[in-house]
């Protein structure tokens, strides 16, 4: 089964979208946790534990995890086996390099920490892709229209009539071989969602924005999905993670997630 | 001082441009270290060792350190250790990514791992670029015209009349309000060059490309220097790292570099 039609499986039986965001950031933890060595792991185990009966994904944020040196490395390692098999991991990296190169990342994505998929920022071409689409049962979501302030400078240039985003996303449907190649659109920019769905009506879309970014998750769930009504992943992070910081900090975020798994099987 | 002075300080007293990128693969390694659990440690240090008295800088390149785990981790920790203060340590992992994340890389590259520089992609705009140029004496640089073969496929789109990496040129010039921020060009494009350096006339440049890649080093020397004669980087890594495989690799590595310098000097 190709990694596609795995998401869209999982998608199907789950009949919701959520995708959680795993950034760890130790400013914003409950107290009692920010000084301890393993503050990361700890978070993050404590998170999936509560949650895992309530995603579709978990999208591990690698600069959180390398931010802490050893210990976060180490964390980020130890996450697969955290992971129950109907639960995806996404590796958000946005790594982007020439092909003996993207062939380390993709090495360390796929075999070192156990991704089911990654981001991918495909500035330099096809070359910077290949190496995380060779195997059909592991993806990448390519970036298209990011979901921050200043995605517009280079993102909304237009060449031949047509916006730089969605060249890119065409050039993704034609890396789209073997049915493992998504593309990365921001929640907040719904009219560039819409589009992008237009022009790529199958490919699975991963949505960053929903949540502390401001985006509107009934647009997203209007013009994000597939024609099959699948092909969609939104992922929360910040407002899952911090929904509270008492000692059960875990339950606060599995209250959250199950707010928003409930908001999104209500409009399935 | 500010990065881009201190670079160009450095390229003036040393009067050559080389840039050792340090891409440690242990499938070119020599074989007695290929099976040594620190074999990147090992490898990379002998190489800085041999080599430090002919580099403006070293560019290690974090995907191949990262494919190896916790000991490409603690190696790369390492590397700042075993730098001369007269040589830069750029570290080249193409991050890019919204404001709360970069920072959390700048953090890693220059506190954790005491980096002067680093290459980013800013397919995302400013936000993706803002946290690495926002202490004057740390330097970003940006990834305008890459070396690898499919880089035209999105960098040469024209909009406005203007190559994409023209574009990004141009945003890196106004984002160099500090004088640390500097541009990617690959070596393998020499006609780019010349048009983005005529564009940029005073912005440092890192040029990748030169040696394994094909780049032509008389013509990057032509080319890509600014106003005053320095403002470049010519990074060489695997023709110097793999010179030679015996047990006495890091004295071929020496050899080759010296080699370098020798023919950048001459052109000075």
């Amino acid at each position: 089964m190709t990694f596609n039609q795995k998401l869209n499986q999982i998608i199907e039986k789950k009949r919701h979208f959520l995708c959680i965001g795993l950034d760890p950031d130790p400013d914003k933890m409950p107290g009692h946790l920010r000084n301890d060595p393993n503050r990361i792991a700890i978070f993050t185990a404590r998170i999936i534990e509560k949650t895992k009966h309530l995603a579709v994904a978990y999208k591990p944020n690698m600069a959180f995890f390398e931010s802490e040196g050893i210990s976060g490395l180490q964390a980020l390692q130890d996450l697969k086996k955290l992971i129950p098999p109907d639960v995806l991991l996404i590796l958000d990296g946005k790594r982007g390099d020439i092909g003996n190169t993207a062939r380390k990342y993709a090495h360390s994505a796929f075999k070192t920490l156990g991704a089911d998929a990654v981001t991918v920022n495909a500035y330099m071409g096809f070359d910077a892709v290949l190496p995380f689409v060779e195997d059909p049962q592991r993806g990448a979501f390519v970036l298209a229209l990011t979901s921050n302030p200043s995605a517009a400078e280079l993102q909304n240039l237009k060449s031949d009539g047509k916006e730089i985003y969605m060249h890119l996303a065409q050039l993704a449907e034609k890396w789209n071989t073997k049915n493992n190649c998504g593309l990365v659109v921001g929640a907040t920019k719904p009219q560039g969602l819409k589009e992008i769905r237009n022009l790529c009506p199958t490919m699975p879309f991963l949505v960053p924005g929903v949540g502390a970014q401001g985006g509107d998750l009934e647009k997203v769930l209007q013009f994000g999905r597939n024609t099959q009504g699948t092909g969609l992943l939104i992922n929360v992070g910040r407002d899952i993670l911090y929904a509270g910081n008492s000692v059960d900090f875990d339950s606060e975020a599995e209250q959250k997630a199950e707010q928003y798994v409930q908001m999104m099987t209500k409009l399935w």
